[in-house]
């Protein structure tokens, strides 16, 4: 059964007339075809028993019959109210829309309000939660594919090492690791950072032209695309000796990764792994300063479900593809995060990213 | 009056109790505090006559404040409910919410409905095209940016001619570009494009690894963020002498680009501008050929209101920013799009964009 059909039984079971797509990740589940549609409607609508089809703007129609979608395409001029279009593309199947699932961490309060006024009377229930269910469990090809993101971001790191030099800034390290990623034909697959010395205490900070000195911590955060699917690596290495202070916190860093990754196996709960790499982090003195969750899942999107937090209680299961990312940031020592991401294996884990977490001294 | 007194007013003067602003870009325009939070709450909330809070990320708090933004921070951990602190910020103001304005082209259904738990009785109003109304008219500093950014597109494009070369692939011709940009301190406003031969007939094409033949038409579509300000600039150039049924394609594009720009000034609306390149294009035979709106809003988006299309009434005013980006795509001879960035003045237009129109023939 494929994924479209797949839905369509949950439509059925459900009694739901319909299911209406709009998220570009879960239009490409579907479909096939990825889009950034910016401001213009995207969409495939699936019904419970008729021929589904896909709204897009009009001049990305041969692009989506191209990536595989043979269904009816609905294509929209700007010019058009795509919402006429896309009623009389359901009124043309015959069907009563009573029930209609929407994406509600996704559809804006707009597009609701415009279906509401195609459909006064129906009822618009959730259909977020469902889809996390089929996305969460990656199958033996997206797995595949995720692999091959991995290896490119731990390829990705050792470019970056070889990179680091006295006096390079930080944008120049980072455009040689995004060219080099270019050369093997893929993308990154969100913007890459490059942190040096004081800079690393920022989880979320932003790489500019400090230059590199000796006695800085560097952080990498990166991720490639590769066939649409994603990883996400963290490594922190040291250019020349890093202090004992310095030390202490990779090691608790790196306890809290590995500590966590060595408890992944089915039937263990996300919060049991968050607690793990708390606790590790927080018996070293550090754990006011591990400021999120442990990880996120991984797949189509850089951040999906689920998220590995100290109040998931989802239980895992094999085919779960999260990744495992604590750090401490002291701003007056370093800042230090380690990420790797890890599949559900039938009885453990398969780490997919193997950049060691040796502590990387360079000189 | 600075943008959050003009806001308050605003609610005020329509008796709304608050503004909760959450779209990543509005949040920047009120305050100068940009960040991509994902799928976690960011958001500034302002009130009718209490002071203003920004909710985000905890450990992004400092960033807000390094950014400028001195009013209250309400920081949430992975961990918490952030509705429940933002319930507490509302009411430690004493504040009773009857109605809010939300951004209802940006916010979810379910913040629609989290929202809703916490405030039953509430109206939720549109505050969208109150914020339009803002950010489409741009002062003198915004303007100096978007100056800036444009002449940055123009560079941009001066590098790619010059990359030009027999065998080159597109995505290096695309890697020279960013990289150019990059060592100006600069990132792109949105992905770059360079396509080439039979790929310049998709106006949404992706540059891949086909190799620059002489003979190809090569169409450039890239921008750069400015001090938060983006540009957007599209150039066509032939590499090798040009068949003339590309030449006559590239003038009727030249034309529709140059006609409506000549036409820009207080008081046109933006349908007129769309008419005058499109029956431009028309004209020359090519109308089925050019199958999108004229041009987009330009500023802190690189797609804002307003949309230039066929049908938007809207009557120019002075300090409006957007884009004249015509293009004719016949596959079996060549895509040519010519798109410029432009500002309403006084009397007439400015063009910020400034790199030839004049058919650049490489060799």
């Amino acid at each position: 059964m494929n994924k479209l059909q797949q839905l369509q039984s949950y439509l059925k079971a459900n009694e739901y007339d319909a299911a209406f797509i709009t998220t570009p990740d879960n239009v490409f589940y579907f479909s096939h075809f990825k889009s950034n549609p910016h401001e213009r409607l995207l969409g495939v609508m699936v019904f419970k028993d008729a021929e589904p089809f896909l709204i897009c703007p009009k001049m990305e129609a041969p692009d989506a019959k191209a990536a595989g979608w043979d269904g009816e395409i609905i294509g929209h001029l700007d010019t058009d109210n795509p919402w006429e279009l896309l009623a009389q593309a359901v009124q043309s199947r015959g069907i009563q829309m009573t029930t209609v699932a929407i994406e509600k961490s996704h559809v804006t309060v707009e597009r609701l309000e415009a279906l509401q006024q195609i459909y006064p009377q129906a009822t618009f229930v959730r259909l977020d939660d469902q889809i996390n269910q089929y996305r969460v469990i990656k199958d033996e090809v997206e797995i595949a594919k995720l692999r091959k993101a991995a290896s490119l971001a731990d390829y990705a790191i050792e470019v970056g090492c070889k990179e680091i030099a006295e006096g390079k800034t930080e944008m120049e390290i980072l455009t040689a690791i995004e060219n080099a990623i270019k050369e093997k034909g893929c993308s990154m697959s969100f913007e890459t950072m490059v942190l040096s010395g004081p800079k690393t205490a920022s989880p979320h900070g932003t790489p500019g032209d400090r230059k590199i000195q000796k006695g800085d911590m560097i952080l990498f955060d990166l991720g490639v695309i590769y066939d649409g699917y994603c990883s996400d690596i963290t490594r922190t290495v040291a250019f020349g000796e890093p202090s004992e202070a310095q030390k202490e916190i990779y090691n608790a860093v790196r306890q809290a990764n590995e500590g966590a990754i060595a408890a992944v196996k089915p039937g263990v709960r996300a919060m049991d792994l968050d607690k793990i790499a708390r606790d590790t982090i927080s018996n070293a003195g550090y754990g006011e300063y591990f400021t999120h969750r442990l990880g996120h899942g991984l797949g189509i999107s850089v951040h999906e479900f689920p998220s590995v937090t100290g109040t998931n209680e989802m239980v895992l299961s094999p085919g779960m593809v999260f990744t495992i990312e604590p750090g401490i940031y002291k701003a007056d020592v370093t800042g230090v995060r380690i990420e790797d991401d890890v599949v559900v294996t039938e009885d453990g884990v398969e780490v997919l990213t193997k950049f060691t977490k040796e502590l990387v001294v360079l000189s």
